[in-house]
């Protein structure tokens, strides 16, 4: 019954590289017509061993556009890519780049001449809460504008259009001496940064940062205007947009519509400006043309955004610590936050929806460092890694290359020894995970720096920053609940009592005895009684108090931030000293680094814009099984159990129901696809990333990673490195079947076949 | 970057009709090419619509040998049939098919001329467990005789060689008043079966059972040879033979090992005979040549076994009541258990070993039921079987069958009285669950069934049942602890507290307030310090006593068995009336059943000998995944954890790590196979059942379904009715590299060409 494959082989990878297994090196197709799939049963597709078939083109790569010009065109192009690379991005000049946005963490994409922009649900979430009221829940109803009258304010939401990119690393280091002592490097590079973005601050309504790439070896300043006039035109139910919750969450297979449309208004005369009436849709230098057909597996993709942060150049002894350390603390102390909140939310039902976010952010977070763990070790992170590190040495060595081998022992060194570890941790936590106490902080922290000069404040804490930290104050009322708040901040001081005794800070009295806890107990009573921190009025003239003012303050709340603020302070000084001891022993390994990847290295991300050029793929997550590239609204009314997360609304189930799904629907699934996987290359700050065809056409949004990538961090692997996109289609056919949304289809240039449905699920004001 | 498919399609499709969807019928391939997956991106092969490439040439049905010749043979040809059917079976001749052996609720097969036998680990574990002993705990070591004169008895394991399989429909009915009420025509063919069975048993050696087929429309007389003498030859340690343990039981990916190696002896005439020296090695009928290059994706298999119920013709009626009462019952009885018994282990550490076995019944039994309220929920057994009663009935109506549309009217009336129902579940289970109860109960009951004639006791404790009754007794002593004991029964007495009153016996005393709790608990003190049923010496004479005898015993326990005899009997009697009923009011429903399918229509399995024709392909167990069919020895050794359920033997581990596995490795895979998938009808009863190539050669072993399979015996579905297989190469590669048995290799005629690996594992005494 077996049918000789040769031909089929041939076929399949005619022409083309092959992938290979992580401890091969790519081999020819020939090779691979040996040893493949060599025998298709009739009728049957399916991949002997998925893991050689996974490994495409790889997506590896996260590519400032201003390295654009780097790359080999040729090779994007015999891939599938079919505009000039200038055409997204030449320097000086813009591009089809410029479509892309950043929005405070997550990206987002121009889709109309006139100001339509497409996100994610969740980078949304903030917004469309705020504009919620009890009887107009959006997040449970979602919203659909009729009209651009009907558009809502989305507070908090702003819009950077990204302008230029350009090289400052020797004005950055222009005068910097060569032998400085670590602490001066660090002190000079941040004030140079700072004089820079103010220079570029100049201009009205520009936001400037600043990118450190390679440790140092690059400054790239990012140029942007920000646009904050910014309204909700269509956001999907909460049921929708994060459909499977934290269950799904990290997973694969997959099916959320985590989708939302915002609009960016301008003054008449199309300059930025607050929220007005009178403002009219801005209109974008580029938006992205919507594809009608979707993706297909095998496609070429890109994805295009604003990645934070990854870790691919760090040694193998500093993996190992987070992976030994740092992300099994995190783990444990999540775990027992987690806790609170939820024994919390059992107490005080009341505390359950302004600690909602937080019990999110959490259990995400769990799921990461339990993921970081469980990865690392899979994909042998650290062992790679030491592989890698000899492998360097070696060439190092044979080459001669003029960077001592010992740049490494000298950084290791220096990696061994972390003072206040622990401490730090603990700290860094505390202030971004409580309410009341960060509040307090936040205001002896702003009293200080607004004693000094505007260009001698940390970073973060000048004028430019103001409007940004009174929205944090703002944003932590919402979810400010006192009782659980109490619970978070004394766990936070039994961690504190933990502490070795060395790490501990002077001030700290660690309850030891029934006593001292009754004690404790009885000051955090009167701490959360009498603290107005979370009193909007009050807290007004705070934000403007003087140190001294605050000193003398009677709020209990704030005298224990001020206690703490001395230790806080020296966490800042160690971290100053870390950051320019580190990027001088970094530079020289790094230098290697890049010498022998050459053209193929790129900078990890550090929250500039980026592309990353990838493949529509599956891959294997365990022996025996594969995860293929997309799910279908089929796969999603299966998942639906009528209780949340796997709750579909009414109106959505019965209009995937209907037998015919229009152009919506994919031919070959025969159904309307929902998400789907590629191998690019991604990390947080992707949410929101528009996925483009070679045309640069909008296919998809980026929303996530799957479970086996979470340490892709660390390495891309070309096995499990996949990120999970939105399907256009499911975007269109939502927007046309479920939302009837039929003004905004047209508006992006999309012909909606109106069918023969019935009249659903008119939702929105 | 597309390429156009048509021609891999034509290539692929060619010429054969292709499954479909569930709610599709079957098409050729001419609408496949245009609606499947009709672009295969270069360098991949995936199937976009895994469901619609997963039905293969369906594997449903479960055929006794009898019906062969009912078959499609030419079909079955075009499948990868090489051997004409009657070489495994023709009536009054036998065949291959003879190879397949009975091992009291498994199968096995004969391998070589000399009664060399493959089974599952499994179905041997009560064997090896018996003979091992504190200083030579074979479960762990695993077992290689070296030389036949090594090989160990292998108590409690009886080979039934099958003779023939005759119809005997004529002979069990002829006689029977075809008016005579329910109760009479129960008990008129149990008197009828015992009398063929005692007229068949005539012959020594002879083991004879009924299978009853199609409520009663068909009655099939098995003639097996029963051998008593078995013996071990290889075993490996449990850690190989149930890797992954329960939490691998009924999944998919699977990597166990579970096979097993016995002898079967006779005396030097070749008669069956009891252990002796002198015995020879049983020279079988027939015996499965051993196949080495094991299975591909796609290829035909036979799997031959003795499978022991389904329910493939109940009506949507009874599996609702299946799945509302019966199933949620038991899983919850079976997890107040299961934690009982996990308490037992952590009060009473020596609880461990010998509650080991039941803690194991009973998750698999919880993983069973659990997978029966899934799987009938998700493939909407009970939806489908009313629609399939409906279009039945549209069908009747249409033929003007000669049965009434009302058949299925009275018998599903009959379904909703079931009296007792909650009583007789937790009697049915307190009898086989405990230990002390169980062994009193047997007493009694033997006491009982002694003082009838032999012809008129119950199937199952008439004289030739004798031995297995011992066995049985002394079984249980094996797994007993008092104390464990004690903790079951007293759940047991809890939950018939709880009954309905009118349930309830009378001679049973609920424990209300307090007091009555305090004065069972004492009573069950005593119970348990003062029985002598689970001392084998003091039990010899309970189990020749006569009821008199009996029913002065001073035994506790005895008297205890003896309260509830009379309820235990009612039970039997109420099934014994229902029996009769359901046989008569099922007939003319299953005669319907019968003709509208005609040829395609197969009996429910009842552990009579069967064989099922199926295809090697994976399955889809939700949207956007696909389960490969075949697991490798890389995949098994990235499992391992060092620690049980996940814990490799170091010798395996090092001949896993070797880089050449020689014959055993799988071209495509470029690995050694461990387990695959098939769509063939399975169920329990087909642990160790052999599978053969499409020549009659073994390609494996079946020891499991996967989840998505477990309500399979209420409905085959092609999309998720799989079967687990231990691939032939992972046994052999096993018995050559890791236990170095080449002696073993030699006998069923592999040719094992050493390879310069180190010699490692020369496990056994």
């Amino acid at each position: 019954m077996r049918t000789p494959a040769l031909f089929t082989c041939l076929f399949i990878f005619s022409g083309l590289l092959c992938g290979c297994r992580e401890r091969c090196e790519p081999r020819p197709c020939a090779q691979v017509r040996e040893s493949g799939p060599a025998q298709l049963p009739p009728g049957f597709i399916e991949p002997c061993r998925p893991e050689l078939l996974s490994v495409q083109q790889s997506g590896e790569g996260m590519w400032p556009w201003q390295d654009l010009s780097r790359l080999d065109e040729a090779s994007l192009r015999s891939r599938g890519l079919e505009l000039p690379l200038s055409d997204f991005w030449t320097p000086g000049q813009g591009g089809l780049a410029q479509a892309v946005v950043g929005l405070r963490g997550c990206t987002g994409a121009f889709i109309s001449e006139h100001g339509l922009l497409i996100t994610n649900h969740h980078c949304a979430l903030g917004a469309i809460q705020k504009i919620s009221r009890a009887d107009q829940n959006l997040l449970e109803s979602g919203f659909v504008a009729r009209g651009r009258s009907a558009e809502l304010p989305a507070p908090g939401v702003t819009v950077l259009v990204f302008r230029s990119q350009r090289d400052v690393t020797l004005e950055m280091s222009r005068g910097l001496p060569a032998d400085a002592p670590d602490l001066d490097t660090a002190v000079f590079l941040r004030s140079r940064e700072k004089e820079l973005i103010a220079e570029c601050e100049k201009t009205p309504s520009m936001r400037c940062s600043l990118s450190r790439e390679n440790d140092g070896l690059r400054f790239l300043l990012n140029e942007s205007t920000e646009l904050t006039d910014v309204r909700l035109v269509y956001a999907p139910p909460e049921s929708l947009g994060s459909f499977g919750g934290e269950i799904d969450n990290w997973r694969w297979p997959r099916h959320a519509l985590d989708f939302t449309l915002l609009r960016a208004y301008v003054a008449p005369d199309q300059k930025p400006a607050a929220h007005a009436e009178t403002n009219v849709p801005f209109s974008p230098p580029h938006h992205l043309e919507v594809s009608t057909s979707g993706p297909a597996v095998g496609d070429f993709i890109m994805v295009a955004g604003t990645p934070y942060r990854t870790s691919r150049y760090r040694t193998a002894l500093e993996i190992r610590r987070l992976h030994e350390w740092f992300y099994p603390r995190r783990e444990a102390l999540m775990s027992r936050w987690l806790a609170i909140l939820e024994r919390a939310g059992e107490l005080y039902p009341e505390a359950r929806i302004p600690n909602a976010t937080m019990l999110r952010r959490l259990a995400n977070g769990l799921t990461n460092a339990r993921g970081q763990i469980e990865g690392i070790a899979k994909n042998r992170v650290i062992a790679r890694r030491l592989s890698e590190e000899e492998t360097l040495r070696t060439w190092i060595r044979s080459t001669r290359f003029p960077v001592s081998e010992k740049a490494l022992e000298e950084l290791n060194r220096h990696l061994e020894e972390v003072p206040f570890q622990d401490l730090d941790f603990l700290l860094s936590l505390m202030e971004t995970g409580t309410s009341a106490y960060a509040a307090a902080y936040l205001l002896v922290k702003w009293a200080h720096e607004r004693s000094l000069p505007d260009a001698k404040r940390t970073p973060g804490w000048q004028e430019r920053d103001r409007a940004a930290l009174l929205s944090r104050l703002s944003t932590g009322d919402l979810s400010y609940h006192a009782a659980s708040d109490r619970m978070v901040l004394s766990m936070f001081l039994d961690e504190l009592d933990a502490l070795d005794p060395d790490q501990r800070p002077a001030h700290h009295r660690p309850a030891v005895t029934d006593e001292d806890r009754r004690r404790r107990e009885e000051w955090l009573d009167t701490l959360f009684r009498t603290t107005t921190v979370m009193d909007p009025t009050a807290r007004q003239a705070l934000f403007a108090a003087t140190p001294e003012a605050l000193a003398q303050s009677p709020d209990p709340m704030i005298q224990f931030a001020l206690a703490w603020f001395p230790a806080m302070q020296d966490m800042e000084s160690r971290r100053l000293v870390d950051e320019g001891a580190l990027m001088r022993l970094r530079r020289p390994w790094m230098q290697a680094i890049m010498a022998f990847r050459g053209r193929s290295f790129y900078p990890d991300a550090n929250a500039s814009p980026r592309v990353s050029f990838a493949t529509v793929t599956g891959y294997s997550p365990e022996d025996g099984t594969w995860h293929g590239p997309f799910t279908t609204l089929r796969g999603m009314l299966a998942k639906h159990r009528g209780r949340a997360p796997f709750e579909l609304p009414a109106a959505f189930i019965e209009a995937a129901q209907q037998e015919h799904h229009g152009p919506w629907m994919d031919p070959h699934l025969e159904d309307v696809p929902i998400n789907f996987l590629s191998n690019a290359d991604t990390t947080g700050g992707n949410s929101g990333s528009p996925v483009l065809d070679g045309r640069g056409r909008l296919l998809g949004l980026n929303f996530d990673r799957v479970y086996e990538n979470i340490a892709g961090d660390f390495g891309y692997n070309p096995l499990r490195s996949r990120n999970i996109m939105v399907d256009v289609r499911a975007i269109l056919w939502t927007l046309d079947r479920v939302a009837q949304a039929h003004d905004i289809l047209q508006e992006i240039g999309v012909q909606a076949k109106p069918q023969a449905v019935t009249n659903t699920a008119t939702r929105g004001p």
